[in-house]
């Protein structure tokens, strides 16, 4: 199963160097539904002025309104690195069932600064519906992104 | 400073009814700076098929966009519920340093039905800048639009 996992989350990483390459922060996020990517997505907050611009934020809300909600209901989501408050709460409003990261919070905060403090799981806990939480896997290479950046 | 505050929710409830009527969900949402409204925003969830259109994210995002960020930080933000955990993540992120709510995320529970059930002091309380937050204010009030709505 991690294999599968390393897959996509490698493709969230290069995701996030692409953003960091546009001028945004390092952060990409991308559905998968059956085996295959369905929407992806990067950091925006830079580039369109944007401070919700979040990889994961930006991701349900093109996916919601592109694939709709049945279908976004069906996909894992992936994330270069763990959802902030915002994003889990996006997430959950989606309906997204299953979430898989590589670079957790903690480690984010270790390198970046500490902000937001807030493990994904603890605020799906909240949640009436369960998503399942995968990660962090490939926390290395992922936080290596974070490391040359900030 | 109740009374200041409750001329502010009273907009708020205002504002959420006005979504209501363009066929979103009862939620609205305005920045004061010095004493005067700078900024309001309804929830757009349905005419915006946009799942992250929720009144005080929609408010923030385009707060920094349009006023920037140094105002932002001298604005107190007024919402007619408390602020789910995306908004309060979107809240933190933007800068805003208080919230002042009317209907609390409990009241709001027993009336819609629980879902993600958040103190919005349990998601600034993770942060490393405070956020002072007021409320519930006029709860009835506000609660008796969800109350019709749900």
């Amino acid at each position: 199963m991690n294999e599968i996992h390393e897959r996509f989350l490698k493709r969230c990483i290069e995701l996030s160097k692409q953003a960091a390459a546009q001028g945004n922060h390092p952060f990409g996020a991308l559905l998968v539904r059956d085996g295959k990517i369905v929407l992806e997505a990067e950091n925006t907050v830079n580039s369109e002025v944007d401070i919700t611009g979040h990889a994961e934020l930006n991701l349900v809300r093109r996916a919601i309104r592109e694939l709709g909600e049945a279908v976004v209901k069906e996909c894992t989501l992936y994330t270069s690195t763990e959802p902030c408050a915002m994003c889990s709460g996006a997430i959950y409003w989606a309906g997204v069932p299953k979430v898989v990261f590589a670079c957790s919070a903690k480690r984010l905060g270790e390198i970046a600064g500490e902000s937001l403090l807030f493990p994904c799981r603890e605020v799906f806990a909240r949640g009436v519906r369960s998503v399942e939480v995968n990660g962090p896997i490939l926390e290395d290479a992922a936080a290596e992104v974070h490391a040359g950046f900030w």
